[in-house]
């Protein structure tokens, strides 16, 4: 995997690049679409390439492990032939999910037992099988196994978290050090900092990760729950230590507005479940601002979603008609705003590349801030 | 509206033709996928027109008559307009809704009150106030209001209300006599046979049917829950007594096999909810049979759903992929699965066709009836 800067913006720590994996590359900044049991809900591959124009995909370590299983999976050939998404995919490592999903959660030095939320089956999972597991899986980039804190943690919780996590990353990289890739292509490591919202412990952290020389890093634990204040202070601290040479991705990262803000602080990667989760909600993110979609405002009004985009979803169907579905629980009105919503977040991000090569982010991100939060 | 007959099969009543409308041509034998509430669910309007080669859809009068009303479907300018496809749309009437879905129904010789299901709200059909509905609506072919019968239904009762439908059938043309199309193009109103599955009622109601000189005819209060011989028998006697230049709807039928041996009989046009309804529940119609997708057979199987139909929904995913998103209820599941099911109706249908215009449909029919029924 290969990181090529190209372009630095003066006013900021915004900056645009080309990731290359083996699976194809990846403009940044970008925006990772969540398919964490291996599809995005109510999209199909085929309209995540045409339609929305992404470029890599997010699937999740804790759900692929429950179904379909490893055995399938390798069976399969990896991820990629398993659900026919043939650009890049991003595994997350599971630790998330362990703590915010699964029943009787056990931490300990070693690793954590867990009962799935399926069907509350007892699992294990160390470092070490977490990458076995994310090596069956086969993602191009994976995420080492940490613990997400929660917000609000004790400064001993999160000092002793931390530890943890920092001890959990080398037993990670030894494991990555140790195995290959079974899927003949090569897959990337990117480490985690946590340290909740107190810099000190994020100072360290990020210090620690950097000096564990992987292709990437990834900023955890933050956007569950902290005032934005606290996420960009802490983005911003974080970024500033991680080596500006390789990709950084802020996790489970946000809304327009979030996403511009921390594009401006340095961030190159980001995922979040919320246009998708918020479309089968009937909330639109448009170029023009938010729209909740049930109001009856937009009842009679047959212009199309948000046409600046020229997307089938975003162009063909009217505010009116979608209104209908979503009012009436049709699948089709989860549809078409999942499309809607992804495709105006990956245009979102296209549009802070070109504008921090073009050298006029700053002003372009303070205007566009403004526009993308406010409710219509 | 025109109907050209092409071919007639030497060996059965299996004719082809095509139906000439304001928005396109139909090629019958033909199936009309359903979209009660204007879409058909979890398949996208280009979906249906490229993937599954649908010609006709489905909506329903009843469904469209509480949401989104008839006041927005005139102002966005009909059916088509609103929901964005433009090519023939059939209206059912609302009368088996009526029947079927609403409470506290009360039918008298002016008309039937029932309640919403929706919201419990009270509402007034009339025949009359139906055809205005429909004129609101918009479809290019639209359906006399009726009384389905139920099964099983005594003789008596089944007779009176035959006699009831009618009368209401005359209101019905009488009302289509006196008013215009409010959207510039025609519409075909298509009176119903009933009379349950007793001969001489049917016998009546189709020369009465017959009688009226329309368009088109359609026989419905079949697939209700009768033996299929009992379908089959009412449809063969129905056909024959309907004019041979009118093309012929049986309503709601059915599985792939009934919609065989129908064509076999003379029918030319069906619409069923089975291929949609059945796909969110796993259950497959494929060019070999039917595959229960959620079985353990299928957990491993990456090849695709069916490759004979060269769709990208059939062709695309794998039997394992689609298993997996079934089993987790991801929404993708349901979208495959139903372009799957619906691109097999139609190619079932265009088929036939091609059988009946060769000359080859009656051996066709018996081999594919028994693939088609069978269980993988």
């Amino acid at each position: 995997m290969k990181f090529e800067r190209t372009a630095q913006d003066l006013k900021s720590a915004a900056r645009a690049g080309v990731l290359h994996t083996e699976h194809g590359e990846i403009q940044t900044p970008i925006f990772m679409p969540v398919g964490t049991a291996g599809s995005v809900k109510a999209v199909h591959q085929r309209e995540l390439e045409t339609d929305i124009h992404a470029q890599i995909i997010l699937s999740n370590t804790y759900h692929l492990y429950l179904r379909p299983g490893t055995e399938l999976l390798e069976k399969a050939g990896g991820i990629h032939r398993f659900n026919g998404w043939n650009k890049p995919i991003l595994t997350d490592s599971g630790g998330y999910q362990v703590y915010s999903l699964a029943a009787n959660r056990k931490i300990a030095e070693e690793g954590v037992t867990f009962k799935s939320h399926i069907d509350g089956s007892k699992h294990y999972f160390t470092p070490e099988k977490v990458m076995d597991i994310q090596r069956s899986i086969g993602a191009d980039i994976i995420m080492a196994f940490d613990e997400c804190t929660p917000y609000p943690c004790d400064y001993n919780y999160a000092k002793n978290s931390v530890e943890l996590t920092h001890r959990w990353l080398t037993r990670c990289i030894d494991r990555m050090n140790s195995t290959q890739s079974k899927h003949g292509y090569e897959q990337a490591l990117f480490p985690i900092v946590q340290g909740s919202v107190f810099k000190d412990l994020r100072e360290r952290s990020a210090e620690f990760v950097a000096s564990q020389n992987q292709q990437g890093n990834a900023i955890g634990g933050l956007s569950v729950g902290e005032p934005h204040e606290d996420m960009y202070a802490m983005t911003s601290l974080v970024c500033s230590i991680l080596p500006a040479d390789k990709p950084r991705y802020l996790m489970g990262v946000g809304t327009p507005e979030n996403i511009l803000e921390c594009i401006a602080l340095g961030v190159d990667m980001f995922d979040c479940v919320m246009p998708t989760r918020n479309a089968r909600n009937g909330m639109l993110f448009t170029t023009e601002g938010i729209i909740n979609i049930r109001n009856e405002k937009w009842k009679e009004d047959l212009t199309p979603i948000d046409p600046i985009l020229g997307s089938y979803a975003s162009t063909f169907y009217s505010k009116a008609y979608l209104r209908h579905l979503v009012i009436n629980k049709e699948i089709l009105g989860a549809q078409i705003a999942s499309i809607h919503n992804l495709t105006f977040y990956l245009w979102l991000v296209n549009q802070a590349r070109q504008k921090i090569t073009e050298g006029s982010f700053a002003t372009w991100k303070d205007e566009m801030v403004s526009k993308v939060k406010r409710r219509l």
